[in-house]
């Protein structure tokens, strides 16, 4: 007899793991905020507190949203199919200018919801007071990587840039030993931060050990402006400012050459594809398949929902795929197991969190989706990874485990109420759009 | 006191009209197979045999798939991520060479069934053992335009292409006062077809005043065969045939320019969009905005489930309006409401089906679904339209009404037994991998 404190029996596990595993008829047994039991079942009798049942389903690990900003899901379709600088100055910045402590963390909420419904077990955020956020994360437990947003004007949340870096100096303080919240440094851009910040947010995460994420290279406007202001290509301003490094994460990366791609590896920046934003936005394809054979990091990302408009990492990992094979007119190019890496070890390496999460291991944290096939866009199952990134949908997660917990119970959130948040967004939504 | 056979009330109606019309606290009756009835809820009493709450959320004509292999369900995931020829004739074809009767009555119901969850309710077929595929369709009581596929060589179904004439001339005698069901002719394309099939099978359409229904220029190598055969392009050996008229309905239309768009408009043909499939099988970018900037009728398709792999037509206009984004890199083209109105009321234009079905108008047939906005993924709702398009999966409908008949209720299937189909299918599976 074997006991366990949760078990999830009776699915086929991908595991993720380096060889590839994948075990039919599987069983993971979970103990505390860990895994520590995956094998086939094998008629042993087990005791476990709490008996997931994957009806011959999938059984893997939860999916990782390597960017977002979390509560802009209450901008989701506020304005749409606009140019840029039309969205962003006359709806997305006046509508952020009203933003506060509890917008952020009913909108964090929002998306945690809509995340942890729809496979995702782990995300990194960048946004506006971020401590709020935080919040809704711990509440929801959700694993996550977030910062607050650092640029040099003032901030609706803490004033002056050098107050942001004060700020997010204490939300490193605070969070440091936390089992699911990590704090990253997070400035902006290369167009809305001069170097000194760049320099100085560099140096905060460097001292306290913790990412440095900043958006790169995304659109050909903002590497017009760089290239005017500093004569470098963005990658290049960032390198001479001695900021390429293992520490950073590059969101985008949409407008780079051969000879920056190898320097994003060479320095071991990972980057993180937000292909569903860059489509919408029109902002240009990232060359992804040419940084994954050079061998950049790279992770999977959705982006805020006013630009997107979701956080369902399954159709963002359907997109990706066909994407690149009408990029280079090849539908060799990105497999659904390389996507599918992407969204899961592969985000994680990227994130710098492989130590935790990103596959199903023993002693890895307990970070786990159940996916029912039962329904006829998953029946027959020839090939579990094609229906994962071709077929699936974030509703076809039944159960989802973060660090341990059980989060979702057939498709109930057992961490948050939705009729009262879903209440509440409706209530804010009408002074967003006043 | 207002008496109907099924009322629909407390949502957002789309009516996805001429006018545009969008009807909030709204109401829609039915009588017997038609809508009778399109309002706001204006506190009069209303008696129904049968009354459905929307729950405040969004009332909207059925959505219709202009392209499709139905029982290729039975294929999803058998192979994927390869070159096109090693696809077809190492996977495909040798698969589809041992197909019968119950291969295709069971694969189209499993494609009937996964449309109904996913908002369809009017698609256009096309496949082998047809008979079998409608007498699917007539049980679970969706809309449909189909044929049998005729081409050059043996069919295992109808044997030599004269009898593909026969039986294709059988089907349409059989269901030509069907209220669902309609027939078309179908030959397959213009590199397995000869001119003198073409021919007959033009006339075989003209003679019965039915749709003919071919896949168009949607290779490069496609082109280069038949310039090679006939030293002329797709469209324009199709127009020496003196095929092109109000009559085709042409799938794909990848590789045509300028001069074959005006001509295709001029001449009245329709087009089906399929971007999914040809994303996914790297075919190319079909110019659609620019057709529907001069004025060809276009449609949205999902093509069959091997090169798709779903039936979704939510994540397939999600990719519609971000793909054409992309390749003009402008964020302007390709709205959400001009997305929606190719699965709508243009998709019935496409198929000469816009008396009956594709918006919702007094007098026409009730087709018509219903979205739950209450989740976290479509709350706040600024704007319907850009949920529908951008955020809403297949799996947010509720309900679905196909010609007076209430097909799913509340995401119950009424007209199949789901359980027992998906059994079929895993026990088929064996068969087709063997």
């Amino acid at each position: 007899m074997r006991s366990f404190d949760i078990v999830i029996r009776n699915g086929t596990i991908l595991t993720m793991d380096a060889a590839g595993s994948l075990i039919t008829n599987g069983i993971v047994g979970i103990d505390g905020e860990s895994i520590s039991y995956i094998g086939q079942e094998n008629g042993d009798l087990i005791n476990a507190k709490t008996v997931i049942d994957a009806r011959k389903g999938i059984i893997m690990p939860g999916l990782i949203n390597g960017h977002t900003h979390a509560a802009m899901t209450l901008f989701r379709g506020l304005a749409d199919d606009l140019p840029l600088m039309d969205w962003l100055n006359n709806y997305i910045f006046p509508a952020e200018s009203r933003i506060d402590s509890d917008f952020v963390f009913t909108g964090t909420q929002l998306a945690c919801a809509e995340m942890i419904l729809s496979g995702t077990t782990t995300f990194c955020d960048m946004y506006l007071f971020e401590g709020d956020a935080v919040r809704a994360c711990k509440e929801a437990g959700m694993r996550s990587l977030m910062g607050e947003v650092l640029y040099d004007f003032n901030s609706p949340n803490y004033g002056s840039p050098e107050n942001g870096l004060k700020y997010t100096q204490s939300l490193i303080e605070r969070w440091q030993d936390d089992p699911i919240i990590s704090i990253a440094v997070e400035p902006h851009s290369l167009f809305t931060c001069s170097p000194d910040l760049l320099v100085a947010a560099n140096e905060l995460s460097l001292r306290h050990q913790v990412p440095l994420i900043i958006h790169l290279a995304e659109t050909e406007d903002e590497s017009r402006h760089v290239e005017k202001m500093y004569g470098k290509s963005p990658v290049k301003h960032l390198d001479e400012l001695g900021i390429l490094s293992h520490n950073l994460i590059a969101c985008h990366c949409v407008h780079v050459n051969t000879e920056e791609i190898n320097l994003l590896r060479d320095k071991g920046v990972s980057v993180i594809h937000n292909p569903e934003s860059n489509m919408k936005l029109a902002s240009g394809i990232a060359p992804v398949h040419e940084m994954i054979l050079s061998g950049v990091k790279v992770g999977l990302g959705t982006d805020g929902c006013a630009s997107n408009n979701d956080l369902d990492l399954f159709s963002e990992m359907d997109m990706t795929a066909k994407l690149h094979k009408i990029k280079a007119m090849d539908p060799t190019v990105m497999d659904a197991l390389t996507v599918l890496k992407m969204a899961t070890i592969e985000g994680a390496k990227a994130l710098g969190m492989d130590k935790l999460t990103g596959s199903l291991e023993t002693g890895k944290k307990a970070d786990i989706i159940v996916i029912d096939v039962n329904k006829p866009h998953l029946t027959p199952m020839y090939n579990p990874y094609s229906h994962l990134v071709y077929a699936a949908r974030g509703s076809d997660v039944t159960h989802s485990i973060i660090n341990g917990r059980l989060v979702m119970d057939g498709r109930k959130l057992l961490t948050i109420d939705l009729e009262m948040l879903l209440q509440k967004a409706r209530l804010m939504s009408k002074k967003i759009k006043a």
